[in-house]
């Protein structure tokens, strides 16, 4: 492999390009505008929803990976078929792309999760029954993400607008203490290399902090969550990174959220932290190159997003101020509450590390005090 | 500052890129082929000689740097006058244009430095004198670099064929134990920040392998080679990386042997190794942008050069072995003695660390045992 294309052009594309710069990979980004984050190594603009224009930019490129889970499965198969690997592979990328077969799958293979049950309105009370109850999580199968087609139902009423759509996802409302993500990498070839488990703390929805490792995660806590991780990379043949969040319980139970197949928010931190960054090692595991080490760097780092702005304009006061905290740029246009960008900070103490990233964050939120 | 120009397309250059892709500043290359090996950034390519390529480029950046020093002074002023800021300016870089003109630079500020003269063929013996007479170090004052254009004379004979170039730089052949490099920045505004002084180690006149720290360099020594830095960039008003290429006498002395005014190859292994790499820091003060620190993040740092070829693929049994080792392609097209690529090691003891970075070396030039 010596081109690795890539469709989207967000952010995730964008961090993957250092990364290939560095390994020595030429990058091909498929994007969807002119003015893209990931601009630098984009070498086409358009649909990918257009299949022509999809098998046109493929043969540009000796392997096809992503920066978003949204091309049709069906899509993706006709550049397999006309001779490009596309990694992760559609059977496994078609867990990402609808939460029910996602539930599914995971149940096949036993992995813990959530009860759950599949809605319409004409069996809704039925689905009610095998979530617990009100209250309960409902959620969207398809087009979902960031806290958008996900609802904490109280009443039926809730979901009046939803019925519409087809079929609904309940999940029980886990009663969790705390939200950890488990990352990984697989090759082709089957070498599967995890990264330290994290905690995410949510806001709104959306990732909001990350710290890594997660604090006080055991031993055990992690090796369950590298199994559960492990599990579903081996029986999905996932190639690249694999993002499992994950609900820690009361009881210390690990039982899954989400799945993404690609560099995710939660592992940003990772770039500065560990050996390998999951940019890189996404790279290395589609290109079927080694996978690198994910030892941690440094004993402690925390990962804040920036929503809205985060020009280096805006950055600038908290960069004068923090010189040790790495404040990351998406060059997007400034929008309220769009992901825009992260700063990392890592150290030898997470308490100090959790101040310095916090601290920071809110200089760049609100200015010099 | 939101675009900043390079000219060159070398591996300089292509190391910016992953530097601006993170702060979020757009780069635009200038360089001399379509295949550079800062192909994706290049917004052009062309012959820098040419002043009206130079100035038609200029126009589309918000600042120029370079990846070399082969620009002429007259064109930088010419872009200056145009509007577009030239960092490191023209007076600085003037410096690197010509060793005679950096050694008599360096005697006005009175920088620690070895015996010199300049000599024609007339003056031969005087200047021979004034350097403790044979052997002694001539260097050609233009166009010489790794190794090209400097000769250990041990007798007139050896020089015939230089003196119908014009004027020759003597050197009196210091008795040094090593060979020291204090990189530091300074932005427009005066903020100067070094790092630690690393040891290099060259072999047939080219930099092979980089310590960083450099082992049993006191403090006393770093303070001695941060002054010798400052001074310079601060007299010449140095903006960007200044690397000063020291020698490390028997008596514990520091004398300037070289100057360069861009990223250098003695600090590759800071991208690992230091919280901020010097290609970051050189755009974060082209860009006048506040200084990231330097702080190291492991205390052992190994950067051992790779020549000929180091593409990915020669790369590959040594980074299944050494999935802890970072190894960067250039992507250049192998030819024999090119360098091509380099390879970092960082962790705990600078004694194990070395041993895995020349055992990962070995493997790239040697292939498995």
């Amino acid at each position: 492999v010596s081109v690795v294309g890539v469709i989207g052009g967000g952010q995730l594309a964008r961090m993957m390009i250092p990364a290939a710069v560095n390994l020595g990979l030429d990058i091909a980004v498929f994007a969807e505008t002119d003015n893209s984050s990931a601009r630098i190594g984009a070498t086409y603009a358009g649909d990918y929803t257009d299949l022509s224009q999809l098998l046109s930019f493929a043969a540009t490129v000796d392997v096809v990976t992503f920066d978003h889970e949204h091309v049709p499965v069906a899509h993706l198969e006709a550049l397999q078929a006309q001779g490009t690997p596309v990694f992760p592979p559609p059977r496994a990328l078609a867990l990402t792309h609808n939460k029910i077969v996602m539930r599914r799958a995971l149940a096949e293979i036993g992995v813990p999760q959530p009860r759950w049950s599949v809605a319409t309105q004409a069996t809704r009370d039925e689905a009610l029954g095998e979530v617990g109850g009100f209250p309960f999580i409902a959620k969207l199968p398809v087009g979902g993400y960031d806290g958008k087609g996900v609802r904490l139902v109280t009443q039926w009423e809730d979901l009046d607008d939803w019925w519409s759509t087809g079929e609904v996802l309940f999940e029980e409302a886990v009663d969790f203490t705390r939200e950890i993500a488990q990352l990984s990498a697989r090759r082709p070839s089957g070498h599967w290399v995890p990264w330290a488990a994290v905690e995410t703390r949510q806001e709104g929805g959306v990732c909001a902090t990350v710290l890594c490792p997660a604090p006080g995660f055991s031993q055990a806590a992690h090796d369950k969550a590298r199994d559960i991780a492990r599990r579903i990379a081996e029986a999905y043949e996932v190639v690249g990174v694999l993002a499992v969040e994950l609900f820690e319980t009361r009881e210390g139970g690990l039982l899954v959220n989400e799945l993404a197949m690609r560099p995710h928010n939660s592992g940003h931190v990772l770039t500065e932290q560990a050996i390998t960054s999951q940019f890189e090692q996404h790279l290395r595991a589609v290109a079927d190159y080694p996978l690198g080490s994910t030892e941690l760097q440094r004993p402690a780092g925390v990962m804040v997003n920036v929503f809205g702005d985060a020009s280096i304009t805006r950055y600038r006061d908290a960069a004068e101020e923090f010189p040790e905290v790495k404040f990351h740029s998406y060059q997007k246009a400034p929008r309220p509450g769009r992901k825009a960008g992260h700063l990392v900070a890592t150290g030898d103490d997470m308490d100090t590390v959790f101040d310095t990233a916090v601290s920071a964050w809110s200089m760049v939120e609100h200015g010099k005090a």
